[in-house]
């Protein structure tokens, strides 16, 4: 098998879960955050500082690779792995999310997605089986459905139609997929903000058999206080054995609500995207490092964080390399935002196995907030 | 003294030399070329990849500091080094190649140069003791006089008052500067394209007796024959035990000429500015990483190069980068080209410890050309 999962515990307290993951490029226990590299790069930093925040496994976009450099380049160069020379493991998503973003520019059939590309206009198609082969071209280790993330709002008469098509592409992605024994293929759970869809297509999704899931479709605009109760209704239907995988989530307090509710892996741009804004994530709330405040606060942006950031620079400095426009200012405060997150799993895990961890998120949160 | 010069020998087949410089920031062989850190940053670049680049000493400009965050500030956050974590040497130029640059923004008068500032329009005076004063509040290792560069082409009866008038600021630099033990102040020669004035230029500045001189107002434009023939006339003027810096040179062949000629030190923004356009510096000549024949091209940059890029990417990923207009690959060609120049450096002055500085410098030459 392509991936192995170990579920060494579930806390006391909730529904937290502590667990091993293992794949073909190193072990790492869950509950993890992923960082997100888009195009083969997660956004300003080496895949050495991507390693140096504690980083083991990072999310790939299959709809950007496929347009830009193509997917049999990445081949070519020896995989994605090699391509960008990130030595931990990879999961690529099944572009699915892209392409239906794209509104105006996509059509859909049940055949697959024709859309145009957001760089040049060109036209493409993506079909399951299309989803994967890229993905098997690009080599990631774990590989995901090609599916439709309705959007929010959406009625009933649209996500029923919509999920029972991802089931059936689901089938196709399955039954394209050769490569079982080097890439791990997930199903992904859709049903936009309605339980019994989201239980059928869990119901459904899990007949199939995949050594993992994802919960698609939320983080897409709705409350949070919604998304977790979809979370609390879908997760106990998931396969207790296999690893549960939330796509897009990464506010720092919807990854503790997320694992308290069970979910063992995590992506989003979010530490690299507000950090491009000069928004640095922290324990006790974000600061807009630009603010006039700290100009001459020359304490780091995080007492007691053990990141490059951190334990060499001041605000001051920061805010300097902000107002002035400097890349390193991004490069900075994207190595805290990260490490941040990944501390925050660290103590998550750590509470888990104390069985502490609703304790501990009730701190966490309340500082946040 | 806040430096120490030694002069280890002169290359048996040029006028190259070979030489040890001390700061309280540590100890380097010259000749040495110095990254730009223009904002307290080198552009694009942590310190620790500064510094893994092989860079002892880099250079900052006054003139960017004053305004923003200002020199006060980063005194109070405990000077320069501190501020940008920058354990190596640091030289300061004097902001007056930048308050010249200004043209329509700015006037001369023998108290100084008033200007508006480019960011926000705010008026400012420099002048020579204020120039010192921040200076001396940024803390570098090396400072230099606030001068005229003038411009190029110039008339005599233009450079001849101007040279003048940077003598005259040349000594109210020397009694302004205080903290003569921390930081050493260097003279600057001036003297436009006209042998006889750069020789009356050196004569006087020489007479102020400077731990160090740099010669300025070259690379204005100029063909580099005439910037030869400059430095051939005016670097023997020079005294041989104190270093010699060119200011603002730094393509490969103007260093290579530069050592030639008896230059020990070099700066120039160029190896971070071009690689932001894509552009890498090899020993075979400029490579435009964008360019189609490198699409599907696995080698490094530079086979044999030992800098981080050449180590782990191909010309392939480096050019997906740059069309993709992901910042990492402004980071790897901006290492690539810092480290090519470092290394072209080191191997100048293994040449001329072997007394084969002329024959060496034909064989790069040819190869770049």
């Amino acid at each position: 098998m392509a991936i192995k999962f170990t579920l060494h515990k579930t806390c006391a307290q909730s529904g937290a879960r502590l667990g091993t993951l293992e794949t073909a490029h190193g072990s790492f226990e869950t509950p993890i955050f992923m960082p997100v590299g888009t195009q083969a790069t997660v956004k300003t930093l080496t895949p050495a500082q991507v390693e140096a925040i504690g980083a083991k496994i990072i999310l790939s976009n299959t709809y950007h690779l496929y347009l830009r450099p193509g997917h049999r380049l990445v081949e070519k160069s020896g995989g994605l792995h090699k391509f960008m020379q990130w030595p931990g493991s990879i999961l690529t998503d099944s572009g699915g999310y892209q392409v239906f973003s794209l509104n105006d520019l996509r059509k859909i059939s049940e055949e697959g997605v024709s859309f145009r590309s957001h760089i040049d206009g060109s036209k493409h198609f993506i079909s399951p089986e299309k989803a994967i082969e890229i993905q098997q071209a690009l080599g990631a280790d774990i590989i995901m459905c090609f599916d439709e993330c309705a959007p929010y709002p959406a009625d009933r008469s649209y996500v029923l139609p919509s999920l029972e098509r991802t089931l059936r592409w689901a089938k196709r992605c399955q039954d394209a997929h050769s490569n079982v024994e080097k890439q791990a293929l997930f199903g992904i759970i859709q049903g936009g903000m309605y339980h019994d869809l989201r239980a059928r297509s869990a119901e459904k999704m899990i007949e199939l058999d995949f050594p993992g899931y994802s919960v698609g479709g939320l983080s897409v605009g709705e409350p949070k206080p919604l998304m977790y109760e979809i979370l609390e209704s879908t997760v106990p239907l998931m396969p207790a054995y296999k690893p549960r995988y939330l796509m897009g989530v990464g506010s720092p307090d919807a990854l503790v609500e997320g694992v308290l509710r069970g979910i063992d892996m995590f992506d989003c741009v979010l530490p690299t995207r507000v950090a491009r804004n000069g928004l640095a994530l922290t324990s006790f709330g974000k600061v807009v490092v630009r603010n006039n405040p700290y100009a001459e606060d020359f304490a780091p942006l995080e007492e007691g964080c053990d990141c490059y950031t951190c334990q060499k620079f001041s605000r001051a400095y920061l805010r300097h390399l902000i107002k002035a426009e400097e890349v390193l200012g991004l490069v900075l405060i994207s190595i805290h935002n990260l490490r941040f997150l990944m501390r925050l799993m660290e103590k998550m895990r750590q509470a888990i196995r104390e069985d502490r961890s609703l304790s501990f998120a009730k701190e966490v949160l309340a500082k946040l907030l």
